[in-house]
């Protein structure tokens, strides 16, 4: 028997991802197909991460240039590489002790890079001033929140704190905020309204939780995922008010901001607050993330992040800077993939024709995507898909028959699981089940990360019609 | 104000770390001296870190020639790196999700470098053998340390969770055991025996926790940080014993293990209690760390490490498998370095000249150090060192005059912290205050990093030298 005969509820009440049955599943298929298990595919399409390079796109060549010579300083010596990747890795690797980005870095981040992370901040909110001691680099943007949760969440505290948190919203932010001790409080986003986010909506949701729990953050996730909606001035407007009459910190994972594929621009929250004015723009306390692991870049396995605090008090600042000391620094590779992607090559630079033609290239697969994506789920009988708007997953609703809702029930999994996983088994393709993100009750939704090579989705898309005719003829 | 009124109490009592005051006054200082301000010395030596290559030691060539070629794969492509690096950074790459670093991985880590630092650890320990689901990649030892603690500290337990830990310890887990809301209960190494652990030590310590907390682990630093001490197998069979006889959960901070410079050898706890035999063999509950930050290599800013889990309740297991999922996983980099560290070349691979002549280039370097700093610091009044048998720093205890001693209180600092701070100011070497790391009351100890070039420690020996003599005519 174990040491440990109590575990803290919280610790105990996380539950497990839905997702890990289909992983696990997913594990056996490929073992089978490497030992030559003959299956309706030769390989599976693992579409159920957020994961571009997983899924085939390729990484940017100027990107992993810099990144390879500041690992392997003798690449600056020979001419090789363009003299604006060498100059760049020269500088970077000035910012690192002993020249090195073997060495650990301050807690928050090389101060080089903050500096220009803010400079990247300021630009794009159009001049809103931004101070490098308000940002703290890390190990990607999720490592961040959860620190800052940690803050927010007073697991004391004789009321239970209540976070709101957008359904549907990926896993991790809810198992953080539960593994503190603290309770999500689900607002739905408006599915039939292209996933918009209603200020009634939230006013719902903080009333529902009136008496259960003490509500001290709104959590919002634009352009959204899973939903890929992009949100309006307006409606962001509507929202730092509510946070203001609510006395709501204000958590806005903005790590897709570098995927809008619509009409719409991405304008930061940290924008629209500076715009509103004072008394506003001095009071509602904000943390805005950011990540390399997202955008057109992807780059997820080098881990860097970044968070920005706004408006926060001094004092709770400190106990944040406290907490974030408690691990080392964030790996400096990933540190620099964000120095390059918040200060990409210039028109002029040696590298930045083929730059600029990669990421065109991206752009332009994923906009076809978007709308092949639309077409052919909308034409598929009882499946209907919003506009992705943004973001890098599509989260159709499926509109599933009686019969196979029983049949999940009676096998003991959620009926959109109970899709996925046949939709693995029959047709190799790996999506994730609306079920692990939150949905409204009685709806069911896939997501699927569309930031792919587009013959890649013509796949999926071939092998999903096919395995979902038959499907919904079984159990018709 | 904040709309955060209430602050868990546990974020609230960590402590901000004694070494801010030294990074501020370090800035200044490296700030000053860019603008030419006249000081007694051109550059600071900072050894406040144990990080080699901030101290100018170089990488292994073989280990950054793998990571750029898996970065940036076009170098697989001409013929210039050697074929063993190739051939590695060709299988690494075929462990990754679309052969890309900037994928991410399983949250335990890419399970063939799982596999192989599993290997590695069963033949470190004469065949004991590891099971690859028992070990979890992560981003540095001591992140993985924090998820396991957070599992065992349980905050909302009627009694407050204890944890005995070394005095010295580094801050970093003293932080994370407070900040979860746990209590440390330290226990002295015995410096006059070259910082032995002594089990009776440990006896008194725990008693002295009697009533006031609920002891569940016991956290030993093997070979020694800041204290360079190398355990023998008898002593580390009766902690296992007392750790068994008072139902610890063991945790085996190992990051040391491949720097050894005197007659002992590392033996690993895990090898030390399979010799035991059962029951203690089959009932201890063990977590042993390691790191690529650590030993020769000393890639710190890649943030690699993992954990192994022996003789877990599988239900434990779980919990912390749970917690482990609310980040992602360990940057790829830094699982590679893993693999490369315990996976080096063999003789006969292109490869193994090089990297043995690098690595025994260090391992002399470093023993030559140990020698000199014994040496010079021994020569000094009022310093007294014990020999460093392993790990990165040297830890000598000074006498500090009564006149310091005052003169510290009158400005309100720690008497060593009042003499680094000094030793900073007038001779630019940072080194770390024994009070950062707790020491018997009324003792006082600097720690430095001993991992740096040979040329650098005689100059910071010189100052050092120098400096006290001055220091110590001032203050008699």
């Amino acid at each position: 028997m174990s040491v440990l005969q109590e575990i803290s509820s919280n610790v105990k009440n996380m539950k497990q991802l839905e997702y890990s049955a289909l992983a696990r599943r997913l594990k056996q298929i490929k073992e089978d197909l490497r030992q030559g298990v003959r299956k309706p595919f030769k390989e599976v399409i693992d579409v159920s991460w957020g994961d571009p390079h997983r899924g085939g796109m390729k990484p940017l060549t100027f990107v992993r240039q810099v990144l390879a010579a500041c690992l392997y300083p003798q690449l600056l010596i020979d001419n090789k590489l363009p003299v604006d990747v060498r100059r760049r890795a020269q500088k970077l690797l000035d910012g690192c002790a002993g020249r090195s980005v073997g060495s650990y870095s301050a807690t928050g981040g090389i101060p080089e890079i903050l500096q220009r992370v803010s400079e990247f901040i300021s630009r794009r909110d159009g001049g809103v001033p931004s101070d490098p001691e308000n940002i703290f680099i890390c190990c990607g943007s999720q490592w961040a929140l959860t620190r800052i949760l940690n803050v927010l969440v007073n697991a004391e505290a004789a009321f239970t704190t209540g976070v709101l948190a957008p359904a549907s919203c990926h896993r991790t932010t809810t198992l953080s905020i539960e593994g503190l001790g603290g309770v999500v409080i689900p607002y739905y986003l408006s599915e039939e309204q292209g996933w918009e986010l209603q200020v009634e909506e939230l006013q719902r949701a903080l009333e529902s939780a009136e008496g259960a729990c003490n509500p001290i953050a709104l959590y919002v996730i634009n352009p959204g995922n899973p939903a890929g909606h992009v949100q309006s001035r307006r409606s962001m407007q509507e929202v730092i008010r509510f946070a203001s009459e609510k006395r709501l910190f204000l958590l806005a994972d903005e790590v897709y901001q570098g995927c809008i594929y619509g009409e719409k621009e991405f304008v930061s929250y940290k924008r629209v607050l500076a715009e509103m004015g004072p008394p506003l723009s001095d009071t509602v306390e904000l943390a805005s993330f950011h990540s390399a692991s997202k955008g057109f870049m992807g780059e997820c396995g080098l881990r860097g992040g970044y968070v920005e605090l706004v408006n926060l008090d001094p004092a709770v600042q400190k106990y944040i800077y406290n907490l974030f000391t408690t691990d080392s620094c964030a790996p400096l590779l990933g540190q620099i993939a964000l120095d390059l992607m918040t200060n990409p090559p210039l028109p002029g630079d040696p590298s930045y024709f083929q730059f600029d033609q990669e990421t065109q290239h991206i752009k332009s697969t994923v906009v076809k995507n978007v709308k092949k994506v639309c077409e052919a789920v909308n034409g598929l009988q009882g499946f209907s898909c919003q506009g992705v708007e943004g973001g890098a997953f599509a989260f159709p609703r499926i509109h599933l028959p009686a019969k196979a809702i029983q049949k999940a029930k009676d096998v003991g999994m959620q009926p959109d699981t109970f899709y996925c996983l046949k939709l693995l088994e029959e047709a190799g393709v790996l999506a994730s089940p609306g079920s692990e993100f939150g949905q409204k009750e009685g709806t069911f939704h896939i997501r699927f990360c569309i930031l792919i090579p587009h013959d890649v989705l013509e796949e999926l898309l071939r092998r999903l019609t096919h395995f979902h005719s038959q499907f919904m003829k079984d159990f018709s």
